[in-house]
């Protein structure tokens, strides 16, 4: 058994426009973990998934919106999302989340 | 909907022993998100279980033994375990791991 690693040197970002770039790290059907990073002032659209989602805030500031309520959150801080919660955020400083899912986000792929 | 957050600066990390401590940031039957910190030279025993587990590396250094093939990895590394996969962990440089786990570790609560 091959430990399966993805160095964070090695992790190549696909650009989606608006300043948002993503990684997925780590993927199996039950399980994804994705990097996505953001420029200043980039903006995640709100949004609603039957996923779970966990969000770690790896660096940055942002202001999230989880289902019309505003909450502002920074490194090591952690969001968690219901299925289907509609959520979105706005970066204030430049940083990074990990974002994890259950199950995988097929579309990511 | 009121936002599920658990700022860093509130998690209340579990000492485990050996120089290993343990928090729950985010969790759901279905998606648990828990945050690991290390002393330098802390062991977690090899073990396994049928939830599937990533692993990211948020500070230090860590030689990872999964199923047998040892792997060293550091800040910004990923590892993705299979469900039952034998893995345990050497702390080189005191740091912390963010876990995710598919189901939640009932376990840990």
């Amino acid at each position: 058994m091959r430990a399966d690693v993805v160095r964070g040197a090695d992790a190549r970002f696909i650009p989606l426009g608006g300043g948002v770039s993503r990684c997925v790290l780590a993927n199996s059907p039950g399980l994804m973990t994705v990097e996505v990073r953001f420029e200043e002032g980039a903006v995640g659209a709100v949004h609603s998934h039957p996923h779970l989602q966990n969000t770690y805030v790896l660096r940055g500031r942002f202001r999230f919106t989880v289902g019309g309520e505003a909450v502002e959150v920074g490194p090591g801080d952690t969001l968690a999302f219901p299925e289907d919660v509609p959520h979105g955020t706005e970066c204030l400083e430049a940083g990074a989340l990990l974002d994890v899912f259950s199950p995988a986000r097929a579309d990511f792929l």
